[in-house]
């Protein structure tokens, strides 16, 4: 595993059995991983820190040879900037293995313990999930990052990155290993998928005897792929079609404030807002205010008829507008009669993310936080705030917009199950 | 829906597009029971109990159809028993629906809810799953047992009972659809599927855009058929192969009794003991006693070298012993060096469903606590206690060992799932 001359790639013939190989060995790790107190898990992931650091002239060449192809190959620069390490990058990166290394461990708790009446203790405790692959694009730092996360609460992890930074990867690899090595812990408890190839990932999809779990990172072509071909469970969300519902009894200069900054604070960001709702009875007030603030920051905005006839400037929406997220300076605007209104767009044309109320109404934002059927419902604050740190979560792996298991944004718990744990004294079934 | 005049079956002559829109009526229905309060559905059940009663006559004819076809058709006495519904449970169905009434409503349940620095307040909502589609057997007592706990725990449901039992369940369906139409909810809340047409389930099993979440509850092989097919995630398990591990430091007296109990209280369950795992140095003193008190119940034993040398009338255990969920009074004994081993065994040959320790040492329990990977893992406890009443979830729907989601006995809450709800003041991202 350690120090290849040549790229891995070359060396690797038969990729459903490397790729079965890679499965079967971090099932075995995670027995031991699982069974690993915090003090040897943080431990480890110092080690990794430090090792980041101490190999960051080794990780900044390999990066330099991933760089140069994806130029080489006419990548664009926004392709290129993802891909590149800094001393700077690379320190964060360390820091971030630190910072997960401080979080508590999830791993063993027991909760919700009951007497019954027979005496015995019903309690339920935490566990690791076992196996977590992990599938992102050409984003190096994702590497460290997951393999803290996945180690930290106990799981064994299969990385898989873009291909385009396979020398990167394979560079924190060794860091990470040595990490491992030093602390005790099975190098084997954190695989990195050495081969390029596509079908690796295919391979790695049908594993479900290996894998618990799979957790895409990347865009919406990633994870629509992921989705079409997986045979496992997987932690992801496809869209990010936000709404902000500004109703008749809002705080005007607080749904001015949020709208803005649910729209402009980030463009590219899932938790971003893509379509504005407002309440038929503020909108004469409000959406020109608002319009004029978006268009200063030139935002396009795209609205229905009701809105244009306040807002002469905007374009008119399309039925496809209500369903897009344009990750850009884009925003669908609506003007609707109602709450109930609003929720049915919500409903209709949302994605189950993240959508915000803005109301003094404490009735209807009660009623708004039941009924909106969304992995992140929000009472007077920006959707941008649907985040794993922002939470209080300390970390976040990724984002689920799916009912079962984790929902919202997802850190170390999201990472565990919970069995049942029994506290007997002789107690059989009468 | 009420009252076919003929069975349904010669009616419906396109299951694709009958199937699809009972899955439309079903989502649609879903948002409306999503937003009921606890007393419309308590209503709706107490209403439904009261039509059972009512409806006792029509059942019990409705019923004869049904077991008079069953026997036509040459099935055995334990199916035709299962298929068989009597006053005595009607009356069991009426109380079990409103035993489900008096459980506590999981929905809308804020927990965790913690004050961010920037003065936002986030907490986790417990919200239906959707829709849940059960297949199940030719039992009709699962039609209304699962309908209530779909009802109370706000999700609308598609039942597809055994093909057999179709007039009893379209029976028991009119009381339910009785009930829910006194309480003012919508029928469409509970679909049940009208035709034994096979073909029906394998389209309810691709109805991702309707179904949220299936739950099979049925023997291995109806199981094994639903996990080929389903592109839903399932609240299941396949195998109980469940252990018992008597530890060198036992109580001699509650290993005899709970070995016992985990055997022989009823030997068709999925919690059941199948392996018996005996530390070396207390086999020669357990082993023989407790073979003489299951061989006194007529249970076979099956064990491993060591095993037979101390109980002769012992059959050899082959390796498919090991895997086997017998399900019958036939139990594979092993002799083991250490806990390590009965470890080892368990996750080689066990289905994590339920284990059992008995030991008086708490390390050694902690540890086995711990490290076996199972749904419900015990301390000096039967196997049989691994179970939604006797862990005070006041209702089962099923047992998964799955590591998503629900684990273990599966109760109201395992049918829901929880958002993230925020309560801000003008939060937006710096």
């Amino acid at each position: 595993m350690n120090q290849p001359a040549t790229p891995a790639s070359a060396r690797i013939a038969d990729i459903p059995a490397y790729m079965q190989d890679l499965g079967r060995r971090a099932r075995a790790a995670s027995r031991l991983l699982a069974r690993a107190d915090s003090a040897a898990k943080n431990r480890t992931l110092t080690a990794i820190a430090a090792a980041l650091r101490a190999g960051s002239a080794a990780l900044l060449a390999a990066n330099a040879k991933d760089v140069a192809a994806a130029r080489a190959a006419g990548r664009d620069a926004a392709f290129v900037d993802r891909l590149t390490l800094s001393p700077k990058t690379i320190e964060s990166m360390a820091s971030g293995v630190e910072q997960v290394a401080s979080l508590p461990d999830p791993v063993g708790e027991i909760s919700e313990v009951r007497e019954r009446p027979n005496g015995m203790k019903v309690g339920r405790m935490r566990v690791p999930l076992g196996v977590i692959g992990i599938i992102y694009e050409s984003r190096p730092n994702v590497t460290a990052d997951a393999a803290a996360l996945c180690m930290k609460s106990g799981n064994a992890c299969i990385l898989r990155g873009g291909s385009e930074s396979v020398h990167s990867n394979q560079a924190i690899a060794r860091c990470v290993h040595r990490g491992l090595a030093e602390a005790g812990l099975p190098e084997d408890a954190v695989q990195v998928v050495e081969t390029p190839d596509r079908s690796a990932v295919g391979e790695l999809l049908r594993m479900n005897k290996y894998v618990d779990i799979i957790v895409p990172r990347g865009g919406k072509s990633l994870i629509e792929r992921i989705m079409a071909e997986s045979r496992i469970p997987m932690i992801k969300h496809l869209d990010g079609v936000c709404h902000v519902y500004i109703d008749d009894r809002a705080d005007p200069e607080l749904a001015v404030k949020i709208a803005d900054n649910a729209k402009t604070q980030r463009y590219g960001t899932c938790n971003a807002m893509e379509t504005l709702l407002v309440h038929e009875a503020v909108a004469p007030k409000l959406l020109p205010r608002i319009a004029a603030e978006l268009a200063a920051k030139g935002v396009e905005l795209r609205g229905d008829d009701a809105a244009r006839g306040l807002v002469a400037s905007m374009k008119p929406a399309t039925e496809d507008d209500w369903y897009a997220e344009y990750l850009a300076p884009i925003l669908a605007v609506r003007v609707v009669h109602d709450m109930d209104e609003a929720m049915d767009h919500i409903a209709k044309y949302g994605s189950q993310h993240s959508e915000a109320i803005i109301t003094t109404d404490t009735a209807r934002a009660d009623r708004f936080l039941r009924e909106v059927d969304s992995s992140s419902v929000m009472v007077n604050a920006s959707t941008r705030l649907a985040d794993g740190f922002e939470y209080g979560l300390g970390a976040e792996i990724g984002i689920s917009t799916d009912k079962l298991h984790a929902r919202g944004p997802v850190g170390l718990e999201g990472l565990t199950s919970q069995k049942y744990v029994v506290f007997g004294s002789g107690q059989v079934r009468e």
